[in-house]
């Protein structure tokens, strides 16, 4: 499967919000993320980075 | 593999912009994208939404 993981950047670090993320809606400035369980999650703010090779999403948190 | 292909939308439809993306970094409105084969293509807009499961990305083009 070709989920990844989405983190967070806070400062120098990174922090998880949500793995094995399948789906990203970007409405409004939110993200709508669901994984590959079924759970759904809504954050302010941007995709910063990808690297979906390595599974990861790195976001960044607006205001 | 875990790369997607990554579209433009186009009204009702859309158009391949870049096959098997892996890295995509979103700089300053602009979406620098690389590929597995390492080439490299830059676009302005936003990503609209994202079926990693479905290797799929669209992209709103933004002026």
């Amino acid at each position: 499967m070709c989920e990844a993981n989405a983190y967070l950047i806070r400062g120098n670090s990174e922090e998880l919000f949500m793995e094995a993320v399948d789906i990203v809606e970007n409405e409004g400035g939110f993200l709508k993320m669901r994984n590959i369980f079924g759970e759904q999650k809504r954050i302010k703010g941007v995709i910063r980075r990808m690297a979906l090779v390595e599974h990861k999403i790195l976001i960044e948190e607006t205001e």
